[in-house]
């Protein structure tokens, strides 16, 4: 009885079983469920944040920052800061991630990102900061105290995603970047069929309890689901590591349609807007609008000469009518080391018509995700690259180019993964072990703090006075704003 | 200081870090290491076992029986019966692995040994029980009553193998199945160079204190280190997902030599016999054997037509100068379906000559180990295969088959994998969810009992009167043999 699929309405034979493994049955497992109801907000810090986190980054724009109302807590204006250990915390205080003796410094930072702490940055609702680690479990943490609400691990694989929180559930994403060897194979013969994560691990959207961290249902799916999905109007939006779009009730993780596209979703979240879902794949390498309702395809676009993992690792950002993506392209040996470019595109949102084209420049080729998530704000694009170690601001109409500013010391894997955010006239980086805040306009340094550890494809998440960061080294981290820019916020 | 490397004395360069991801600093980390040593045997109970477990399977030979003294505790002579859940324990009563419905059955069996539970046998030792899991927890039982002793999570990995035990030491070996992308192109390109494991988690050999469960020391690996090590005389002979074979110094895990041999170690295990370990790989498909204290080839051979994941997958079995291997060999579709063979050959230890092939026939491709880990015992060789879902028992000098036995409702995925064990004039195999009793001379079925869940390439480890094994539902079973063979121990 403990093992029986549960009674969820599943539309087109999908069955949704209730129990996934690692939803462990023994309460005194370590993967069981930890809820500390001490922990959390009281009712003033739960007005703190948004009121949901439908996307990747909190919008389709890419921009997590959130203003607070002059009624909000002192505390939540003027910042906090405090650090969290997560499962397999490694000291911040250390600059070497795990295996850099043996793998090479370029090599294992990536890897300490895939398998040891979070890949993305944190989502803020209601005075609780969520976070997904590829230490297998979820965290729910109070954004004023830093304690823990609850943890769950709700299956034995790597949580790489940004939580969704919508109503009363937190949707995690579940999926690990590995090939088995049957798919390596695949690829041998026909790159574009072969799928990631594939009958290896266990993959999927979990839906857990928001209060109590758990377990509501899952929905598995064939391919990995590494990238967040976006939420609309009770609807979730998944793509794979098989090349599939899919979109489930959100209330029951009911089939609502599937379109098998080909190619490989790696890290790429979907984006919704105005009834269209922007989803991009790599090795076939397109950004296809889907229409919301059906999944049909409205129009596919595609960046030229994108290679390697490309245009599968980049999130679109959609604004004004606009979609923004960018991919690696153009590998080429230069003395005899491997170089790549990055493109950035802009496609009109509703006909696919591409508006203009920006090549942020050459550089040598990166360890695991190449592409850096463009943010739009007020018109105007911000996008990294680790390829080039560099951000630009481009307009977001023509495409041209305000500014570049070079991360300083970014390092052999290279740094400018993650989106910035825009907060109250500054712009925050998070990259390496720092912050940095920068002019929006000229893009000159104003300040920057060392936090330690390493961000990954990590955006600020702003609310109010406070920072809120992902870890590589496993790690929450709150940074209050006045550190990070002192001049703006004394 | 938290993060500083060892002080252990490194030869040639390679350095031992004291501390690995996992080995979590915070004691309030769900993977913090458990000890209870209530739950220590007492002292007449430690007597039960060999004192030490230096291969895989306990031997070259590959037969884990262990008769006791007649001074040996009643218990242990009568046989116990109790099933410790571990990390991730799924219902030994659900005969369906979590993602049947969308992988199929097929597909979902392996994953599950993979990913979720124990995919080997269990070691025993001075009256604990000691099991790796893919759950990422090693743990040591008290063989008598079924309580955890320990549990450790040494690195963020699965744990594929069947514990090392020696002196106070207790080895782990760490390392999963996935290929990364880089490496998914490289194996498109020149497949012998891929290496499956290669900056994609964390591998190596983790040295655990015997008592307590805490790191001692570890050795990390670029490729995986799925198979576990074999131990001969202070060194550990380790093979890895990227082709290569290295020796260690069992007692500070000082690199002693390596040699780059390509191809991929899936879950061969080495066998030390004479001075020389023997080795498999596939992809390059070959059984090496080296001279224990340098390293160097001092033959190789091959199985003919050795395909796919082949002889990678098989540990050599050693007996009486003769090393005998298998592989799944000379692919061919009929009737639209891959097939394959499983070829069996022996060769003379000290010279490599083949002394004899032997064809176990053709069948459909399984997916995941592909082989069936051979047992010598008394001049026989018994062996299994997942593609004729067979054993086979055959001589050991010439190969002439003496009877072939085939696996009742073997399923999809196939079974035979597990090596047979022989225990005073019988033939025990743990496969699909079952025990089996078999006559050892001519095949024929004795008795089974229904364990539940799923035993993968799991040999039965006897101990005076109870089999020890893992279980791919995660879980150790302890079965007394009077249930498995009525007969003969009423």
């Amino acid at each position: 009885a403990l093992c029986c699929l549960g009674s969820t309405a599943a539309v087109a034979g999908t069955r949704v079983p209730m129990l996934p493994p690692g939803n462990a049955l023994n309460p005194q497992s370590p993967f069981a469920t930890l809820y500390l109801p001490e922990n959390l907000p009281s009712a003033a810090d739960a007005s703190v944040g948004p009121s949901a986190w439908t996307h990747a980054y909190g919008s389709p724009q890419h921009n997590a920052a959130f203003p607070l109302p002059a009624s909000a807590p002192l505390w939540a204006r003027a910042g906090v800061h405090w650090n969290f250990p997560e499962a397999r915390a490694w000291p911040l205080s250390d600059d070497k991630p795990f295996g850099a003796g043996v793998y090479g410094i370029k090599e294992a930072l990536p890897v300490q990102t895939q398998f040891y702490g979070n890949a993305l940055g944190v989502s803020v609702v209601g005075g609780v900061v969520f976070a997904e680690s590829d230490d297998m479990f979820a965290y729910a943490i109070n954004a004023h105290t830093g304690k823990l609400i609850w943890r769950s691990s709700p299956v034995g694989n790597t949580l790489m995603g940004n939580p969704l929180v919508v109503g009363d559930k937190v949707y995690l994403s579940a999926g690990n970047v590995g090939f088995n060897f049957a798919n390596v194979m695949r690829f041998k013969n026909n790159p574009a069929s072969a799928g990631r994560g594939v009958n290896i691990s266990y993959n999927g959207i979990y839906a857990m309890d928001r209060k109590t961290g758990a377990l509501d249902w899952y929905f598995p799916t064939r391919g990995d689901a590494m990238p967040t999905p976006a939420y609309d109007a009770g609807r979730l939006f998944i793509t794979t590591g098989n090349g599939s779009a899919v979109c489930i009730d959100a209330t029951n993780g009911a089939l609502i349609w599937r379109n098998h596209l080909g190619g490989i979703a790696n890290m790429s979240s979907p984006a919704v807007a105005d009834g269209r879902v922007y989803v991009a794949m790599s090795v076939k390498p397109f950004l296809y609008a889907l229409d919301a309702r059906t999944g049909k395809v409205l129009w596919r676009g595609t960046i030229p000469g994108a290679a390697n993992t490309g245009m599968g690792d980049v999130s679109p950002a959609v604004s004004d009518g606009i979609v923004v993506q960018d991919a690696v392209a153009n590998p080429m040996d230069i003395a005899g080391k491997p170089t790549l470019e990055t493109l950035v595109r802009a496609f009109d949102a509703s006909t696919g018509k591409v508006l203009w084209t920006y090549d942020m420049g050459r550089g040598h080729k990166v360890p695991a995700f190449k592409g850096g998530v463009p943010m739009i704000h007020d018109g105007v694009v911000y996008v990294g690259s680790p390829v080039t170690s560099a951000y630009v601001a481009l307009n977001l109409k023509t495409g041209k180019p305000y500014w570049r500013w070079p991360v300083p010391n970014a390092g052999a894997a290279g740094a400018g993964r993650g989106a910035p955010t825009y907060y109250a006239g500054t712009l925050y980086v998070a990259t390496g072990p720092n912050l940095y805040a920068l002019n929006p306009k000229t893009g000159r340094e104003l300040h920057s703090v060392h936090v330690g550890g390493r961000f990954g494809i990590v955006n600020p998440t702003i609310v109010g006075g406070t920072i809120y960061l992902g870890n590589s080294w496993d790690w929450v981290n709150a940074v209050p704003l006045r550190e990070v820019n002192p001049a703006a916020h004394p």
